[in-house]
């Protein structure tokens, strides 16, 4: 395994794609759009599935399963859900396969089915459908289900992790009885996504809201957490919509109130997918291969034999697998690489190809002196600590990585995000330093489609904690009484 | 919620899809042949995929997720493995959806797929395509891939959990250097299965090998655990197939020997499904409802207050939370059901009818003696305990609960198998007394395809453990080594 990762200043998305490959995470397959999740990455996709479905499960939610397929109609009950997006997907159209007279295998025409089935694009109207016969009286509310799934978009530019057409997500779907409680769920999911991908992820995010062009089509209101890449792109993290009561209106979904009144019920829907996985690896990695935040990472330390003889092996394993099933008992997935058909060199540069947090290295040396050598992924420090304090130092450096990792790519953000007040800084900006840019806008769709036609940066919210501040919109001049986030964006 | 649960011996079939939907655990969607697994339903199964994935990383394996779509060509490319069962698929011809001239959403015939795509009906051939690309060299092997997804096989006769065209299900598939590793590996998934279900849901299993005809299409060889049902028919619980050099063959998949030789890889595949679910609830339900064993018990126990005023609840509340809170300490699951909205008789009938195994009630008389009521969902015994000692005799009451549902399930398939040796003995025990048949069998396609359309009684395996003894097959008069095990089957 030859490291040879291009680096990110040569051409940053060769550097994206060599780690993905190089770092075993993923690949394509030969179905056209859709990746292989490989089981290094895929483990990584389970920690982060198990941290969340515990902070759905704290907030009260619980999992449930509904169909992979929605019949065409259902797709055009809500309008502008429709118009939005579901265009491009995977349509079922026939339930059976022959042989032909030539022996070949085809598509039987006589299984032809009468209403088309949509590989599911996201599960609103099929969850609806079934809300409407869920829900009868106040009584029934909330719902407040979950559902991890496989999803299609067929998608004709491709990016591993980042644009697939099949990928895997969960997607939260609410009903509530007023208004006001579909609302503080939106928000809720919107804070627990924030406090997954901050503390897990140790990404910083920008909490806003999107603007109509850029909502989920069938959707009042889309808040979103957008990241910063190490581009300067930004990537949106996370969706958590307020659908009021469009579908409701859609599946007809009334209930009756406690003073015998028939009302829309009220909903919400939430997701994130993985690209998550994108994310992370964007956000934090380097030149060497992936740096994993100690919370995520499959393998928290790797222990290296440094050894010439097997005498040598036979002194350090003890040792070594001691030193492994004490950290093991304190919860650490430790691995002991004793294989000896690789040298040290090879094994050091896998282990940072995969982001291992901590490696410790014992040698003959260290046996004699009672220490061994410790290195950190992130900055790629060493430390030479004694045997019988490792154990115990271990939780404190595995929250030191996770912490300086978080406040790196905090820094960076910071450094990257400029305030404007002139289009022609807005575009310098733009095409020299690049990053977030906040800049006034005059709320009109006209303005924001002008700006991402002519510098190809979208609105990436309306930031919640925007200061309310009396300014002019960049390109038109307009009054605008706060500052949005623009970027160019993954 | 009237329980209303038809009587077992009135309408066995009914009384199944009565105990799935007043227990609220699955329903039909409106996409035809689709469930929809409820959140109480899907909770039983995410017990049982954390204690099967956790029991496959323990033996070596890790998890991995491919496309769920496979390209028609590669289904061709095993022959007897498209012939044997992949033809009722879904199938998608196209991948845009656009507005007619009339508003309506139509399938755009301009969008059709240059190769049809079969949503995966299992996942050998797509995986077996990637592992040609991974595997070059033995030090690439073993590969031991597992993976949870979503499987369609459009079914025309569905029944909830026990056949629907979209089921959820796990799929290894590994690869090995050897004939004897792969064959080890087919067993070893066995063992695990079988643990699996007579463990986790207390339910015995008979292992054994599938008839050349029952056999998975593909496979040279498939072993199975088969279940009794409390109708005397037989389930297949799990599979596990060994491969051989088939999917190798098929896909070119070979590996260079330590010598330096060319060899085709040898492989196996091996699966359960929310099937599972089904055989749980047939094996051990009453006319009441769900039993669960303890094992995959969603709630363990609910403590349900009986109180006629506020200022009973009020003095209940406190040691019902005390309690709550020791035995949530100790690990397990519980609920009190504080709603003063439904009656205790009722709620004692919900918390049958789910299948909680221990409910706790506690009165104001209970408080004046320091007691409580401890119920038992698997016999209905009823037991007057201190209160400080209930935390204390928890676990052990649980264990027993576990150990009591295997053995009535134990001793049931023992008083209904039973060990024939005529034609006529076969014939009057499946339509008398019915279950599982011990019958000697000469070994041909003929003969079984006979019996089967005589009695529509299937071989559901040749029994690992099976006794060699000189017998005479009951249908055709020819010698045999050992009885199989015959049944009716879901």
């Amino acid at each position: 395994m030859g490291k040879e990762i291009t680096a990110r200043s040569e051409d940053y998305s060769q550097w994206y794609i060599d780690i993905v490959k190089k770092a075993d995470l993923a690949e394509n397959s030969d179905v056209r759009g859709c990746m292989i999740i490989k089981p290094y990455g895929y483990s990584i996709w389970e920690k982060m599935t198990q941290a969340l479905d515990k902070m759905f499960k704290d907030t009260g939610h619980v999992n449930a399963y509904f169909p992979l397929f929605v019949p065409k109609s259902f797709l055009a009950k809500e309008a502008s859900h429709v118009e939005g997006f579901a265009k491009e997907c995977a349509i079922v159209t026939h339930y059976r396969l022959k042989t032909a007279a030539d022996g070949s295998i085809m598509v039987d025409p006589e299984a032809k089915l009468e209403e088309e089935l949509i590989v599911r694009p996201t599960s609103e109207t099929v969850i609806w459908n079934s809300y409407k016969k869920w829900i009868k009286s106040y009584r029934d509310l909330p719902i407040l289900i979950n559902q991890w799934a496989n999803i299609v978009r067929w998608e004709m530019r491709t990016r591993l992790f980042l644009r697939t057409s099949e990928f895997l997500w969960q997607e939260g779907h609410t009903a509530h009885a007023t208004s006001a409680e579909a609302m503080q769920e939106t928000r809720q999911m919107l804070d627990v996504y924030a406090d997954f991908v901050e503390n897990f992820m140790a990404l910083p995010v920008i909490k806003g809201k999107k603007s109509e062009s850029e909502k989920f089509p069938g959707a009042v209101d889309t808040f979103c957490i957008e990241a910063m890449m190490q581009d300067g792109k930004a990537l949106q993290a996370g969706t958590s919509h307020y659908l009021g009561q469009n579908f409701a209106k859609a599946f007809d979904v009334q209930f009756t109130t406690p003073e015998g009144k028939l009302e829309l019920v009220w909903g919400t829907s939430w997701g994130v997918s993985t690209r998550l996985i994108g994310a992370l690896i964007m956000a934090h990695s380097d030149d060497d291969g992936l740096v994993l935040p100690p919370k995520l990472a499959p393998i928290h330390v790797v222990i290296v034999p440094i050894f010439k003889s097997e005498a040598e092996m036979n002194s350090i394993s003890p040792k070594a697998n001691q030193l492994a099933a004490q950290l093991r008992q304190q919860g650490y997935s430790v691995k002991f690489d004793n294989r000896d058909t690789h040298k040290p060199g090879f094994k050091f540069a896998e282990y940072e190809l995969k982001g291992v947090p901590i490696r410790i290295a014992i040698g003959p040396r260290d046996l004699e002196s009672g220490t061994v050598e410790v290195a950190r992924r992130d900055t790629k420090e060493k430390k030479v600590i004694r045997m019988d304090e490792v154990a115990g130092a271990i939780p404190h450096l595995l929250d030191e990585i996770q912490a300086n990792i978080y406040q790196k790519a905090l820094k960076f953000r910071k450094d990257e995000t400029t305030s404007v007040d002139s289009y022609d800084d807005f575009k310098k900006v733009l095409d020299g330093k690049g990053g977030f840019v906040l800049a006034h806008w005059d709320g009109t769709a006209e303005t924001e489609a002008a700006i991402k036609e002519e510098t190809k940066a979208t609105i990436r919210c309306i930031p919640l904690d925007a200061v309310e501040e009396n300014g002019k919109c960049v390109y038109s001049g307009r009054p605008s009484g706060k500052r949005v986030l623009f970027a160019r964006a993954y």
